[in-house]
């Protein structure tokens, strides 16, 4: 077997069988295969596709290209939530405590962000103290004591999908169904959890730009997910405008906090529950919708979820202290609104440059060797549909940089239109894609 | 620019400029555009083409990427013909000298043989003393005091098409009009030929399986040499069958030889005059296909295109007593005749069998690194639509090594098809692709 003639069979559009999968990507982890063979077969894959059982095997073979987080110990329903990635979108800092509290043990690697996307692991980051490089056994621990832990990824995780990715990235082969399929999907199957609920986001601020791609991304991720024994369910979310009302790290995580407190925005608080009474469901925690909704809204009111959060946080080293006081909280030394220039109602507030004005205030990385600056962002953001008068702040500017500042603001200008009519708010939750027997 | 914003533009369909085309090409010979970037790229050419203007930058580019041969001091009009690859093709050992005496320069750069497809250079090789590593010098003086040289390529001709081509080799991306065409033009012209004649064959033996395809290749290079200031003309012909009686090294070098006397068998004569003519016609030598077919038969007639052949020999130091006693060349331990089973009509010589016959007895390469044996093959070949009886010799085996000669000689017996009926001989010359006005 050549990897040459694997590669012609995947470019005249032939299936590939198990072996022939398993051979190059173990040829490719070890080496054996060079970036120039495996790169013409990322192409050859973007072009002709790959059949679902092909995916499943792809990313099974990715997953075991190195370690699997051992989650035995962990007796209780192992359940996690990936996002596809979009602006202000905090919602792993308040869904894992929330699971947690209703017996539901949530293993969570996360990763940074990278261009106008937000990372989780920055948000937690802001946290003083805070620790995101967990060891196996502290990981685990951490959920055994919480029920949650939220860290980042080791070395030796899906050690394949960490050199396609690199690859990918610099030949044009990243908008690949199979290929983000099977990276998304080994990474987080990698650590050894049971179930697993997407939010796979379409926009402005997404990397599908149409619902309809972000069907079928979504799809091709439950089918594959199902074909290696996990429960799976996946909803597609609008990120035309950002979620919630913050961007920016230590902003979201205040925004968080507040939202554990019930005090969070309505769409961020919507979607939160909505994915996190998806994993109960998973986990068998709950038999219906009205139910799960109701056990997560307890586990707010009664602030057992807050609490949750606070022990993870105390867990993994950060300043519990600065969850209280914001003021201990990285802040930015400009605080200035953004002011709306007319009367009307909003009718757009664009993610992506609402991404990019955080990406200028050092808020997100261009690069992946970038430092982020926890302390800036955007916050108080107006949502589409409300009705604004001139001069009230459609947000507000935090910004360690006066020059920064103003291109932020030249941004906002943009992202912001307005109508003289009234604007219907937009749908959040646009599909779902859910298992046979779980009802909507 | 990035490469990977090229790579992108061509994976979605859009042409290339210029510009882009060099940059990709000049920062891949260079290395600063590795192999996984260019594999890629390949692989996208594959999927998506390229316009005639796009491969006519490529085959620039490439031509450009070492040194051009200084054909300068040549005053005579430079022609040169090439061949995609058969099975008993030697017909530039008797096409240079003929184009020779008619006032044509013929600078021929060529190449050696792998797998069924023979090489030049292996067959001129044979004859001892015969150098094919001439500096530029030695090559363009040979040219000027004979009229042409046959020699192969030296280190810095076309490295971009050197590194292109052994990539494609490991990532499926041989067969691309687009690649092909750039990797056989920018060798030949770096040559700095005025005209070129294309023998595009199409066949068992032939790389392109069918006329039309064979056809779609030639097109696409007359087109580009076009575009490039090049005088260009090419034929269609066939390779279902051998060309000639003999394939095998020395064995085609005696073939020559007798076609030079004017004892050359139908089928090579027929296309040797056919091509030549046309090197005559791109050259300004003669007006029509009749006057240059005469013009060429009366070389052979007179003797004077064997002294030229002798002539060229002599001057790269090669022993001519050779091609008058060939028994001072190499000669192969045993000859055995491979008798017909059964009385008929031939009805097909499969050059691919042929072809791999001759690997067998050690007249080919499987690996660019093996080395070959130039004494054996095979001569005497029957060809289609001759009559046959029981036991008659269908072709004689030229080997060194008993137990090959009897591996070859099963491969034969699957090489030969008989027919009961009477079957029509196969037109050589299936198409010819000609410039605006030259006649047929």
């Amino acid at each position: 077997m050549l990897p040459q003639w694997i590669i012609e069979k995947k470019r005249d559009g032939l299936p590939l069988s198990e072996e022939e999968i398993r051979f190059f990507i173990n040829g490719y982890t070890c080496g054996e295969i060079p970036d120039y063979q495996m790169s013409a077969m990322a192409m050859a894959i973007y072009f002709k596709g790959m059949a679902l059982d092909e995916i499943a095997v792809l990313t099974d073979a990715m997953m075991r290209s190195g370690d699997l987080v051992n989650t035995a110990p962990i007796r209780k329903p192992k359940v996690d939530k990936h996002s596809t990635g979009g602006i202000g979108d905090k919602i792993s800092l308040i869904l894992a405590p929330l699971a947690a509290c209703c017996g539901v043990a949530v293993p969570m690697i996360s990763g940074r962000g990278l261009g106008i996307t937000g990372g989780t692991l920055d948000k937690l980051e802001s946290i003083p103290g805070y620790r995101t490089n967990l060891s196996d056994k502290e990981f685990i621990d951490i959920v055994q004591k919480c029920g949650c832990s939220i860290t980042g990824q080791t070395g030796q995780l899906a050690p394949a999908d960490k050199k396609l990715y690199a690859l990918r990235d610099v030949t044009a082969t990243v908008p690949s169904i199979p290929l983000i399929v099977a990276s998304i999907m080994s990474k987080k199957l990698a650590a050894g959890i049971d179930a697993l609920v997407l939010d796979v986001k379409w926009g402005k601020g997404a990397f599908m730009k149409t619902p309809e791609d972000a069907g079928v991304l979504a799809r091709n991720m439950v089918e594959v997910g199902m074909r290696m024994g996990k429960g799976m369910a996946a909803l597609i979310t609008d990120m035309n405008q950002p979620l919630g009302r913050t961007a920016g790290n230590a902003l979201e995580v205040i925004e968080s906090v507040l939202a554990l407190r019930g005090e969070g925005p309505e769409d961020l608080m919507e979607l939160t529950m909505a994915l996190t009474t998806r994993m109960l469901m998973l986990a068998g925690k709950v038999k219906d919708y009205v139910s799960g909704l109701h056990l997560l809204q307890e586990q707010i009111r009664s602030g057992k979820a807050l609490e949750v959060f606070f022990e993870m946080v105390r867990l993994q080293g950060g300043d519990v202290h600065a969850l209280e006081d914001f003021s201990k909280l990285p802040t930015a030394r400009f605080q200035e609104p953004y002011r709306s220039p007319s009367d009307g109602h909003v009718s757009g507030v664009d993610a992506d440059l609402v991404g990019r004005a955080c990406i200028v205030l050092g808020a997100g990385r261009k690069r992946t060797e970038d430092r982020v600056d926890f302390a800036v962002g955007v916050s108080d953001l107006a949502k589409i549909g409300e009705p604004v008068s001139k001069g009230q702040p459609l947000a507000t500017i935090h910004a360690n940089d006066a020059q920064k500042l103003e291109e932020a603001r030249a941004m906002l200008q943009k992202a912001f239109t307005l109508s003289d009519e009234n604007v219907p708010p937009v749908p959040l939750i646009r599909d779902m894609i859910l298992p046979e027997g779980m009802s909507d």
